[in-house]
């Protein structure tokens, strides 16, 4: 059976394609996830996919993917802004027992200084940042 | 008539018994719940609960105790990790004009540094730390 | 065509007139709204109006107001509490290519330690702080 | 046989009732533990006090709660202001195998910033905080 | 009678129009201060100009407003640098009793770390950011 | 009836004339007190003395000042090293309400930056610093 | 032959009497010197006066007192708000070699943080502070 | 022709395999190397390896794979201790215009504070941390 | 004549044997003095002992060392807790003139942050860290 | 046509000679300049010279040396203790079109902390420390 | 078989007795280490000696000392500057399992800031400092 | 005997012409040294060359310059990066007799937040920063 991935992107990450393309890209969130799904097709991974500008609806999320009847094996989290305060997001990372890869698609340490702390990074699997939105696929790779 | 207290519960709380048990124990939400219940009933208090994930909600759960038809006479309020740093928490708390009692399952002091800091604490009208989910039932007394 | 202008205010400020009026003033949220739509109507402005406890629905509304098929030309935004470490708020006026004005109603600088710092100010085109509810009306006459 | 629990309070509380009345109360120290007595004989446990301005003697106090031959089941601090910098006290609470309730009446997080912290914290097992002197009457259900 | 409002521009202001016109726009002082004028002569207020480079200078000119013959009922100040470090200033300013309303051409949060702090801000009724020159017209408005 | 005042030492005041005589001058404490006795004798005050090395005994000292049956109408305090941490002493100080001077014999200032502190200056009434043994006389003459 | 002190004071010290009543007291400049100067007849000590908002011209007066013709054998320095960051006063005073007593009228360690710093201290003879206007005199019987 | 892509290891990782293998795991460098090399054969790269306890020669090493004979299309380096604190090495990356991916075999994160900068992590291209010594290969497919 | 040593030892060090064992080892204090005693005897130095809790007891008994009849040729010195802040007993080394050396049984700077400091550490001739009680005697054959 | 140059001095440096020797050095700012202008001649450079305690006057002798008349093609600028906090003196700098070069003639990295900042050097062209009054002959040199 | 001691000095060790004799003493290397060979003769350990000024080839050392064919049962390690910044040295030493002792010939407690942190002390068995080049003597003998 | 002086130039330095242009220029460092030589010709002054990327080789050559065979008169060094870190350079310019000159080609203080500390500049004779290339020239002039 194949293991199942679910792909939780945070706040403001709707806008990809449309918001400050040199930072981000070109590429809509949607198309950026059919890519994903291509690729999880020919790791043999199942991939589901979430986003929500909510913090507590994040929270939840990363929640079920354990906890309820729609578990997964693993996440991959673009946490966007929360990244650097939700110490929430944290916790329910702490909570579950799959493993969480966090993921940024521009260089974070390049930024503004606020952008260079993560407070979940301590509880994650791995970290993966810089990569462009080939950053989540490096991720799927990471799950053989 | 019987003084009317609201338990809120914030992020990852709804895990109760499932996460970290080493750090919070093995009992449910529901069950700590019941337990409150039970308490309330013998020292004449009545009392609601109320859960969420969501920064926003417990803000206006908070209003709500207060301004709403619903009203309580005070609060015992675990925020989980928004005791961190939801502003927006404090000032609903600012906000309203009944007592509202923080509580902390574990011992937050000797855990890690970020979770030494409680930006509502200076708001509340006590705080109760450390005592696992019968800190609740502590709170409870202090309203008589 | 009159220009839109979109007024979106953050946590606790429904409760205007009945919170803390030494510093907010007896004027309720709705009432304060009036003033400014009539103002607005001198100035030949029109105006919308959005009020949310929940930092994912004002992030989700800043937005809208540029994404959605419902666009305005400028946002007059007081976001309460989040002003202080909404990152994922920032991030969304870095998103939309209109004029954000930032508005808080106290002087926010003669107040606590953690009120003097705004993680939106760098991303809005100007700020009105102190004039009470009358700042609002300043921040449309800004757009004139 | 009942639990024995030792009240211990620190520097200036000997002038309970005596010094700044709106954080402290009116009620004397003599009279606070007249009601820490008789709530205690409600709830079957067996009390003993101990007051000092010195921070040598509280470690003394201390120490000897666990390593005399007058033992006791537990201990109620309110530390004043050594609970700020006192190590030596954090360190005789460490040594000891019984549980230190920390204490105190006024809520410290609402007064000046170095009273914010507590650096016998971390080695209490519960912390009581802002209730008035209720307060060690609520540390000694804790007991139960 | 009406109201008479002091312009104040501190150090390096008389350069107006010359220096750095990517912050600071392409405007003369002399022809924002007309502007100035006007406005003023439509809203029925007079107008006094003042500007310095001197720290010493300006605070007597903030002084002479309230406690000279030539009072006014008000003061918009663009305190420049001294914005940051004047002391002095400030202690001026809370010495007399007539609003004094805080103006920045540029968004001074938007620039160099030490800009991002006012120490006039805590004692002026209100502050004004990042309208360019039209933020002095916004702050007689507030007078009215 | 003359004013009585305290003459209070801290640790380490008692080897005066031994101790670093370059910072503290060659008169030994008892010498320095029979000067200010001499000096209280030509101005009409009434003086009494106290040194301790121990912090508690210091705390007494000043709440007996106050509490006791041998009252004072004012304190000089010399709290020795005790002025940079003993927030014990702070506390006395702000229990009582007689005036207390503090008093330093060597710039403090000028000499290791832990010495710059005082966590009792702020409850103190006045401050003398940097006049040798002079500073205690100084402080007599305050009370005139 | 008397000695010589001359009375400078800072910024806004023109204002005694006038400005914060509560803080610095209702007595003028005019009659606080004229106290001074009966006091200093009294100790037979002659003085002179000097007062400027500006920081150059207290640094030229400061030099003046030990360079020019017209010198004098001893300083009583009130800085004002120059005391937190003026380097260049502070430089003033250590260029010269004569005694500098440095005064405050009102307790500025039970203010504003900022204020808790002398830049000046370290290089003063002497400090008086929290006396009101008495300090002045207290300052000159140091001359003694 | 395929990419050619040098491997770049720091200080003590010629230790992998022996060194506290609960943080780096059992495999030696060696084998680890002949892994990525295995895995590079499949992703058609050439790979070349390079191993120094030496901050200088990592940095001459940097700069070689872009300005000596022996050129490289990319650089995959785990800086070991020097991450944190070599601006040397960070500069040399800075110096040449490949891309340079940062690999940690740990998750630096959760570990001590000092681990959680990266002074090269800026100027790097991408970051891969966490994945043990998969990491590598996984920085190897983002060549691709 | 042998040169004398004083072994001073500061808060909870009488609890040596019983106190977290896995840092401070098995031994009693008493056994640790008697060991010392025998390898002083060896090295033909004589040596005194003095334990206490009390801050003020332990700067008397630096003092004693030098000023009193029973003086000393150098300390061995285990501040304990008072390490970290106790200025009064810096100041007491300062204040006498014979070798005092500063002995730790644990490693401090592998345990908390707090512990890394010592104020006495610059006023001590040597600090011996780390080697258990064993320590002291390295400390005696210093003085050979 | 020569280049023409201008030496500002600031606060204090007209007491070269007569200030600190061991820092300063013995010759007067009269006689420096005499030795500046005579190499000036050397170099074929005119020079203007211009010395004030006023931080106001300096601000602007930085801008008419670019804005007035009577312009500079440089400047060489000591700026005595305004360099460690003139943010007015920066803001003069940044706003004219000629290089600044900054001079210190003591080593101020070898003094007390807070010379160690320099809030006008990322403004200035360039910066010579420690030279002595040979450093204005060096900064001369850098114009041709 | 007697156990074999590496004693390694770091950088501008080799040049004690020619380098700040005031801090270090008259004595060189070689001759210090002449002493500490006649001393571990006596004590029946076997010493080698390792000195160099780059971090790269003192990390190798410390690692030899355990990974190589020539091992050690302890090393005493001054690593002079290095103590203050190396981290790689520090995970060297983490990385190896016998003990090492820090010793250091000042008291760097009494000297710059800089000098007061150790990143090696917490993985150290043991640190040995301010007893000059005996303190190299006082490690040799922790190893009995 | 004409002085000698030698030019130590520090990591990546041996990239000048190549590296960043924009802030380095377009000469090679051998272009620069020609340069240099040329211009101690004309001085009279005889020059040697050093470039390393190693901290360690670094300080040996700062070393031999003194205490070697071949020595010189003065030293002037670019440390490059290890300008912010290399507390062991700093030991070894103060270990020698002769003064030293730091040179930094680009405005470090217009650059990072990190590039503005120079560990080693307390210890050098001198310093010059932002000239270029020709910065090297003026230090050569500093030594007639």
């Amino acid at each position: 059976m194949p293991k199942r991935i679910l792909i939780i992107n945070g706040p403001n990450l709707n806008l990809l394609g449309l918001r400050e393309p040199d930072k981000y890209g070109l590429q809509t969130l949607e198309s950026v996830n059919d890519d994903i799904a291509a690729e999880a097709a020919k790791l043999e991974l199942e991939v589901g996919f979430f986003q929500s500008n909510s913090e507590g609806a994040l929270v939840t999320a990363v929640q079920d993917a354990f906890y309820s009847d729609d578990t997964y094996d693993g996440i991959i989290l673009n946490a966007g802004a929360y990244t650097h305060y939700s110490i929430a997001l944290r916790d329910a990372i702490s909570a579950i027992k799959i493993p969480v890869i966090e993921v940024h698609i521009s260089n974070v340490h390049a930024r503004e200084e606020f952008r260079h702390t993560s407070v979940i990074a301590p509880v994650c699997s791995g970290t993966i940042i810089g990569f462009g939105t080939k950053g989540y696929k490096l991720a799927l790779h990471s799950f053989l």
